[in-house]
């Protein structure tokens, strides 16, 4: 701890108020164009606030933060997690030469790949794993096996046994390959489920069942206890957080499902990525200014949630990991010292495809009370070879709605329109009345030039660098998740009671007794 | 219109300010105990405000807003849909004896399943649809079809053609049957997709490919124009909207999948629902009482959004259901009269099903600056046999999520925690400050006995008419959806941009018009 700085409340601070006060004088500006460059994707933040003030003042909260210092402590793998006294060194997997220790153990585990693929082995993959260990392979698997693999590969995660029945059923065990994913190699719903998966093994008469099992873990002990053969258990490391792990070995399933090119190039686009963060000025640097709009939209403004639209079928997933992303590092209202945070800190996060997106819950962003920030994302080019019919029309919705939300519509427009449609003039007021926008709210579009693994590398590695500069601007720890951990608790107890192991614990509120009483029968 | 009431603005009410009071004057008891009965369900509200003030206020603003009136009329299908000037009536689809319009209907659609399924025809459905025509669907064949269903069903609905080649991939043409569901079948997406499935049946040397086609509108001029079979189009009718439409014959797609049974199972649990809904008293009407915690957390406290959490994987399809349901009825800021609303209204929804929420983004519940609501849904039983194993489990994973968001962990605790794991006094004390939670934060608990048609039909309802109460109570139309037409309008002028059949349109913003060039190349 004595290395880092005390955090200062952010209200305590000049700069901060600079900021804010920059921040709330100057309106989103129809006629700003703002494009940055950066990994090879295209970031447009010009539907949000800017003005040479808030400029300056933004140099000065960062400096203030000693965001150039907590940058370089992270990417060269310094502690940065303060609480649980560890590194967040993801970056270090995606650098062109990796550790010997990286590049060996990622070598081992392409191996395993290529025999497989030699073999045409595993024509079904169970992927089990939850949360850091299942979203990233679900997005990848979706992304680029969008219209089918050779191998069919399920996701079981929830502690849910109908999770487990519906993803093996009507497999054939004998051509089934079981990848059971735990950092830990305790987390309960992955074991529980991995036990259902090995009882199944068996019952088809596999003598050994640990032949049709991977094990990706940073806990090989614990693997090795459990049964799993150590040539087909993959390691990661205590230095790569759960959020992150799609760069390590976890990505074992991805390369048997979309090939083993894939992981290099989401490597070398999460690396351009990287080294953008780490050089551009300010001003130039995508991640930062995506930070630093939101902390306005967030802090400033206060707006309580950020809608990811991407309008990608392929990219369904994306929202799901960024939900992970985004509110479990910024999920947090402590700062460093252990003081309250004194401004709102992240976001919820949540969004669906466009143009999906469009005909659930555009509307609200339309017309609702408050409406949200939005992340436009899309490609340029498509994969497929209809882009008259449909790409044009992807498109052209993308910019649609993103202009309605910036520029909206007037009572006068509106209104011109009912009576256009010949309605009596006193209706025709009030019908106009339900159809204006106000517009006026901010969004991002990042433009893809297609997606690939480079592309999407570099996507996820933006959002990653984004979160991280928000946590340096609210002085947070982005890395760890407290949260998360009191919950597991409280479920074990409940569980021994549900089991008629442990007596009715007294000191439940009236409804939890009242469901452990019906619930355990 | 005459026939309504003017809608006077909330704040302008002395019943609205005694509520608001009331709300604000009365913290979550973690000791009050509230489960009702509803069409079968068990709806807990313990973990929200409540108090005889309360009470007394929430009865006075229902009365001032003429609850009573509403209700009847949207249940005996009077226009209550005033801006499109239409009735609502979905419920009219629910009852034993629909009329012989409906019952006739339903009859032929029926009648085709029950064909399809003697000849054991059409191993593969491409359910072409968006939005209303497309989630309710999903839904019902995830929950009931989590296992693999006999027929394998594919959904298309995004406009991104990634998303009809995916959906036709693999398929034998000769074996499918194509579902094109549009309300107006003129929305883009669906003709478009459909469009592409038709050139995909000829292809493969389909002499009449609409004999592979089943169109579900509610405009059979439209689609018999564009060429479907008047035996295979099956109607719906203007007064159910959109988001509704599972009650109709868009429900065709989810008959084939998981059974007929399934559509007559859906709605007795809806029309019980209805029925509960129609009848029950205030203090014990489940969506009246939903609806009143949910305006609390709202306009009262000032929640910006509310947390669905399933803790059931087979109903991972009811969050973006709720979505619409719920933002594209109350993403509205305009009352009846066409005033502002000057309360906030429909709050965003988000979630997804427990476990999994847990590792995604339960830590900002925990943790974060502001929180949500949360509504835990599970069900007593499971349809699998690993009682023990799993279901125990997650059972107790939902109840102790929802007490510690309940009863918080107070940093006395989290000390004692700390210094039980040896860390040093002052170490232990900054570690604390991370590991508290505030706790208070407020939830409803639904109990599904076990999930069946009867019970997902309850469910539906339940929201369906919780969402009805709400508009009531903020004045607003909670069944048009003016946002979504602009978009629209704009779309179609980019779209001819794009393709070089207008001249770039020089009312457009800066960056639009700047990717508008890029785009058309």
């Amino acid at each position: 701890m004595s290395s880092f700085p005390e955090v200062a409340p952010l209200d305590s601070l000049a700069c901060w108020r600079s900021f804010a006060q920059a921040a709330q004088n100057t309106p989103v500006n129809p006629q700003r164009l703002c494009v940055l460059k950066a990994g090879g994707l295209l970031v447009d933040t010009s539907a949000q606030r800017a003005s040479p003030e808030l400029a300056q003042a933004t140099e000065a909260l960062l400096q203030a933060r000693q965001f150039e210092t907590w940058r370089e402590h992270l990417l060269t793998g310094q502690v940065v997690n303060l609480t649980e006294n560890r590194a967040a060194w993801h970056s270090a997997l995606r650098v062109p030469a990796p550790s010997q220790q990286v590049a060996g153990e990622r070598e081992r585990m392409l191996d395993f790949v290529r025999l497989a693929d030699a073999e045409r082995k595993w024509r079904n993959v169970v992927h089990i794993g939850i949360g850091g260990s299942d979203w990233g392979v679900r997005l990848c698997i979706a992304a680029f096996g969008y219209a089918g693999t050779w191998r069919n590969v399920r996701f079981v995660s929830n502690i849910d046994g109908h999770a487990i029945e519906g993803g093996l059923a009507g497999l054939d065990p004998h051509e089934t390959l079981v990848v059971v994913s735990s950092k830990s190699f305790t987390t309960s719903e992955t074991m529980q489920n991995a036990h259902r998966a090995l009882e199944w093994l068996k019952g088809a008469g596999i003598q050994n069942p640990y032949n049709h099992v991977v094990a990706i873990t940073a806990n090989a002990q614990a693997a090795r206890e459990w049964g799993a053969l150590p040539s087909q258990t993959f390691l990661f490391w205590e230095w790569v957080g759960g959020r992150f792990s799609i760069w390590s070995s976890v990505a074992l399933t991805t390369a048997l499902a979309v090939g083993i090119d894939t992981l290099a190039g989401m490597q070398a686009g999460a690396h351009a990525m990287d080294q953008h963060f780490a050089t551009a000025p300010v001003a130039e640097n995508a991640p930062v200014q995506l930070a630093v709009s939101g902390v306005v939209n967030r802090s400033v403004l206060g707006y309580g949630s950020l809608n990811i639209a991407p309008y990608d079928f392929r990219l369904g997933y994306l929202v799901p990991y960024l939900q992970q992303l985004e509110m479990e590092s910024l999920g947090k209202s402590v700062d460093l010292n252990g003081n309250a945070v004194n401004v709102p800190t992240g976001p919820a996060v949540w969004g669906m495809p466009g143009t999906d997106a469009q005909h659930t819950f555009f509307q609200w962003l339309h017309q609702g009370s408050d409406g949200a920030p939005v992340d436009f994302i899309v490609c340029q080019e498509a994969n497929h070879g209809w882009r008259e019919a449909h790409h044009t029309h992807l498109l052209a919705n993308c910019l649609a709605q993103r202009q309605a939300m910036l520029t909206g519509k007037s009572y006068e427009q509106a209104l011109q329109e009912c009576r256009a449609e010949g309605h009596a003039e006193e209706h025709a007021q009030w019908l106009a009345k339900h159809r204006m926008h106000t517009g006026g709210r901010s969004s991002n579009l990042i433009v893809l030039p297609r997606l690939s693994p480079y592309t999407l590398g570099a996507l996820l590695a933006l959002y990653e660098h984004k979160v991280f500069t928000q946590a340096v601007i609210w002085g947070i720890n982005p890395f760890d998740q407290w949260g998360v951990e009191y919950g597991k608790v409280l479920a074990k107890g409940i569980t021994q009671e549900l089991k008629g192991q442990a007596p009715l614990n007294g000191g439940h509120d009236a409804s939890t007794r009242y469901w452990v009483e019906v619930f355990r029968g």
